[in-house]
């Protein structure tokens, strides 16, 4: 008997049929003996259509109070995926409860829309496992110390998944989503894309942050803190696949490096386009250039990803970065309306067409020249690169994002995933 | 200054439209200085919707299993309702915040989907007040003591306003409803019906108990209980029209029984065709019938409403009484399988083609003959009484249905109202 987690994106729970199956899968594994906590998200197009009618009633202002609000009406979608999951699995014969994240309780702090979660007491929901019930968990969602309710942002279903399987340290946490597994790359850009048996979760945590949207990050720097034992795998399998067949199915992220030590040196490509990237030219050369642009930005609670610092000339620089697209406006006017003047800087250029690749892969630690081979790839294909910036185990480029795609393919034959 | 509670049903929250102009109506009365605490109904058709997918995924069996997840699904329309309303407030320049039952927290008992109030604390919406802010709480639910959800039943946002009110001694309830007000009768009945400037709690109590479907029974009840004013008006008048002229309109339920000196007699007509009537024949005629017949449909958690036993002939009786036509046929299946056999009665005969008809006045209380009129206004239209039951300040008949529509305005014109 072990202790399972399983996690089902607003597709698997997108009507009451699919709901229905989610709870024959539940049972399944509830009857072979596991004790059974199941996280849903909400029904999909529910969230949007929430916060569509928010949108309706009020302008964008994003105040706290206006934050709150949203939080209040967006976490109400995975209330009713969880009762309805409850309610079909008591169909299904089994014993089941559903809770908010408050009722647990998930305790977050008061950042709303994107709150972090703190704490989770897991008194009630194992005293429930052990009377034989399956407890189903709102995602996406828990409580501050004040009892407001806070949502962990877009996504956040598979942060509160893993959280839930950390604080009750569960033997496995199962992420069924619509895809089958993490893979070498997104098989819609380049077909010959592999799935990926095992990742490891340096590797994962990269995919994630640098797009590849099987996983929310946030999820899998949970699992990497608390090492929990994460496996994304189909939701699109029949319900009553053997359950042996299905435990070993999909992408099992894991921890022990050296499992590793054979396997490709780069594992995957990466790729998005939710950014764009400022340039504040012409700033005086001096110390506290990053400082003076950065923190400004920081302070408005915009995260920075890719920072390129130019070499001076004249006793003057050009300073750009890359924000989430979403971001873009808001910093464009922060840096014209108080960065330029402060800092005595010439102007401030924008472009909202770019994108970044990245090569992700345990195996770059030991290998020299493979980022030579990414610029060579790049290079060959006659693609400009605008920004580099590298760790242990990625290296990713901002590029126009006209060249994405033929970015993304040349990478994945020059590592020799395509062979995989 | 004054603290004012206003409720606003479904069709008030019916699109993000309307929501903006009940926001605009609660800003009004804000800016002309009153503390405001605003608890409004799902959008229409919401809560339906949500049932909906619960049956959808779970038969019909009612345990408490059920019904607990039943009350998670349901209350999800009503939250929406306040983050919606409270951002529309803020849109509108207000400070706002929202809460849902158990954030306040309103404590029921744990009877799902019809669960009682227990308390209100009302600390942290006084602390919200007294910053300037609209307090904006969910109707329809509240929370046990275990921390789960419960609902307070269909109709339950009106109690919860009253109940709010009267835990925060508001100065005022104000239900806005689709009337303008409380009715000597029904208006699609009697086109003559005139809108009662105000009415005492007890009459209203009769009113809403006799099928006048303006105020749930159950936030009368707690109006009267905790001498709540309230007062039910239109929502349906722009939301700019004049506050002075806007707190005097509707009717005002009052708890001053002098100002009624003056009025007429019988304030209004009540009528509905919710029940049932079922007779026990044949029965021997000893102590205990009563409690013979009716201990066992009140076992069966089945309410009975008008009773009538005959005067008895050769040493038998017939005991009739009604329930609500719901409860008919396990009534009749009830009498049959038990009743009938164990006090030796001859048969069972029911009837589900009556109605009843109601005169309603604080003023039958100090005068004679009202009862007379009412017969003799019957028998003038040929209209058979089947049962007659009384209390101070009503007087029923139970009559044929299809003579409904006839006997109210025979009523409405014999107690004067139509020149009221």
């Amino acid at each position: 008997m072990a202790l399972i987690v399983h996690k089902y994106g607003g597709t698997s729970m997108g009507s009451t049929e699919r709901i229905r199956n989610v709870a024959k899968r539940v049972a399944k594994w509830a009857r072979a003996g596991h004790q059974m906590v199941v996280v849903p998200s909400a029904m999909s197009g529910e969230t949007n259509r929430l916060l569509g009618l928010a949108k309706d009633v009020s302008p964008a202002v994003q105040t706290p109070s206006v934050t709150r609000e949203l939080d209040m009406i967006a976490c109400t979608g995975e209330q009713v995926s969880v009762g309805l999951l409850s309610l079909a699995l008591q169909a299904e014969g089994m014993e089941a409860v559903s809770y908010s994240g408050w009722q647990v309780p998930i305790r977050t702090d008061s950042s709303y829309t994107k709150a972090r979660i703190q704490s989770i007491d897991d008194a009630r929901v194992r005293a429930d496992l052990a009377a034989g019930r399956v407890v189903v968990i709102t995602g996406f969602q828990g409580v501050d110390e004040d009892m407001n309710i806070t949502t962990l942002g877009r996504g956040g279903s598979d942060t509160s998944a893993v959280a839930v399987a950390a604080a009750m340290k569960a033997d496995e946490c199962l992420i069924y989503t619509d895809v089958d597994g993490v893979y070498t790359t997104d098989p819609r850009v380049v077909p010959e894309a592999k799935r990926l048996n095992t990742v490891s979760f340096e590797e994962m945590l990269e995919m994630a942050s640098l797009g590849s949207k099987v996983l929310q990050i946030r999820s899998v720097e949970f699992a990497g803190k608390y090492r929990v034992p994460l496996r994304v795998l189909s939701s699109f399998t029949p319900w009553d696949i053997a359950i042996e067949e299905e435990a070993k199915s999909g992408t099992l992220i894991t921890f022990e490096e050296d499992e590793k030590m054979e396997q490709a040196v780069v594992s995957g490509i990466a790729f998005n386009r939710d950014e764009a990237k400022l340039t504040v030219m012409g700033v005086p050369d001096r110390p506290g250039i990053a400082y003076g642009i950065l923190g400004k930005v920081a302070e408005a609670n915009i995260d920075v990803d890719v920072i390129l610092q130019n070499v001076s000339h004249d006793g003057k620089t050009d300073f750009s970065f890359t924000v989430h697209r979403n971001d873009y406006q808001r910093t464009l006017d922060l840096l014209k309306s108080q960065v330029v003047p402060e800092m005595g800087a010439e102007a401030v250029i924008g472009d909202t067409k770019i994108c970044k690749v990245s090569i992700v892969g345990i195996g770059m630690r030991s290998h020299a020249g493979v980022a030579s081979t990414m610029f060579r790839a790049l290079s060959d294909e006659g693609i400009n690169i605008q920004m580099i910036t590298t760790s242990e185990i990625k290296t990713s480029v901002v590029i126009d994002e006209k060249y994405m795609e033929l970015a993304v393919r040349a990478l994945h034959k020059a590592f020799g995933l395509d062979a995989a």
